[in-house]
């Protein structure tokens, strides 16, 4: 048996999620199946963690076991020609037979494009919230250092799935900024469920000056998800690293 | 009357191109019934030119005729609150009655964007044109100025139609890159169907090393379209800018 880690690029546009849902196309169901084509051998595939509905990843993390003597190159190849265009491996390896893509993760970086810009821009609209408001770079990254270090999420969480603990630290949080372009990138040891999305959400209503970078200190601290801004949508959030305690995984 | 300029970006990927065709949707088609939704009145379109099927536009220009009195931020806030969002009004003003996007038209910048990677990246793969060579920037660069001033485009040229003269005049080639990223960007008073695509076609042979860069003058006199390399997709491509004589427009 080896254990096979691949690192995955996908377009989350078309598909409900990571995680296989009855009736809908997933790219964990998508990779599965694909990967039963090529090994003959039914398969689960491990994720470094859910992406959520239209969610992207540029490199998401995953691993199989497989009793196949296959060289990884030629899996990695017979993946890619049979896997749709919008999923994508772009580097397969045998690492050792204990490792688990998910419990073995020890953080997770994500960004979240924005443009503000009057009118909706056609070009790229599956790759970035659109908001016509203009946004205060320096008022976000006020907000967004209020997000640093250890805190109880609960605020930032979706309120309908709990978790046991709803603290999280954050290591990193930047944001930049380029014409009408904002990129938020974020870096924590984990993430509740629409964490990203709602303290993105937040921070927009920071940048437009709907709300005081201050308050979000306050919605830390009073644990109330109705203070915080609305999720910002799924299709501007990208899954960029997984990163394990083992260097080069 | 007023005459109305129009600055456009379009996603090209779900039409037949620019130009109107029975039982397919066109730019122009989607436009011209948009305007008349606004205006209450039959419309023509102008465009600065075509576009072929799933080409994309930055700022692509048309121009129409209007007898009704609204202000232009009105006209452009209505039609981008009916046009699907695959296409966006940029900029609308009134221009001089004499004015004709097409026939005004001095020069166009078009760009190609490439991807040069092993696999066939997902993320925005309608926006560039994917190939697994490895591509050598100054052997292109050292190809493309061979395009550079006046020559005959025969070669370069769909020939299947054909227009008067083959004469254009390339003002200026520039490839641009970035890691894996190749941008090809060049200016002409004007260009010849596919010619766009199958000068960029021509380079990537010239720079994945199957052809000498030399080879693209002998083929501009040769006249011989077989001689060319292939027309790159049209999923590349982007018009980027259309220039007139009176500054400003």
């Amino acid at each position: 048996m080896r254990n096979i880690l691949l690192e995955l690029e996908y377009d989350g546009t078309a598909y409900c999620g990571w995680q296989r849902q009855a009736g809908q196309p997933s790219i964990q169901q998508t990779l599965e199946e694909t990967i039963e084509r090529v090994t003959g051998e039914k398969t689960v595939l491990h994720g470094s963690g859910r992406t959520d509905t239209g969610v992207h990843a540029v490199r998401q993390i995953a691993n199989f076991h497989t009793a196949r003597k296959l060289p990884e190159w030629q899996i990695q190849r017979a993946l890619n020609a049979y896997l749709p265009p919008d999923i994508s491996v772009r580097r397969c390896i045998a690492v050792p037979m204990k490792f688990n893509a998910r419990f073995d993760a020890k953080a997770k970086r994500y960004v979240y494009a924005v443009r503000a810009t009057r009118g909706a821009p056609p070009l790229g609209r599956m790759y970035f919230h659109w908001t016509p408001y203009q946004l205060d770079l320096a008022r976000m990254r006020a907000g967004a250092k209020h997000f640093l270090g250890t805190h109880d999420f609960d605020a930032f969480a979706d309120s309908r799935r709990k978790t046991r603990s709803t603290r999280r630290t954050i290591k990193s949080f930047h944001i930049l900024a380029r014409r009408d372009r904002f990129l938020f990138v974020v870096e924590s040891d984990g993430f509740l469920m629409y964490q990203v999305r709602s303290m993105v959400g937040t921070l927009i209503e920071v940048g437009r000056g709907k709300m005081a970078p201050e308050r979000i200190r306050a919605i830390l601290e009073a644990k109330d998800r109705r203070k915080a801004g609305p999720t910002a949508p799924a299709h501007g959030l990208f899954l960029l690293r997984v990163k394990y305690k083992k260097a080069g995984l």
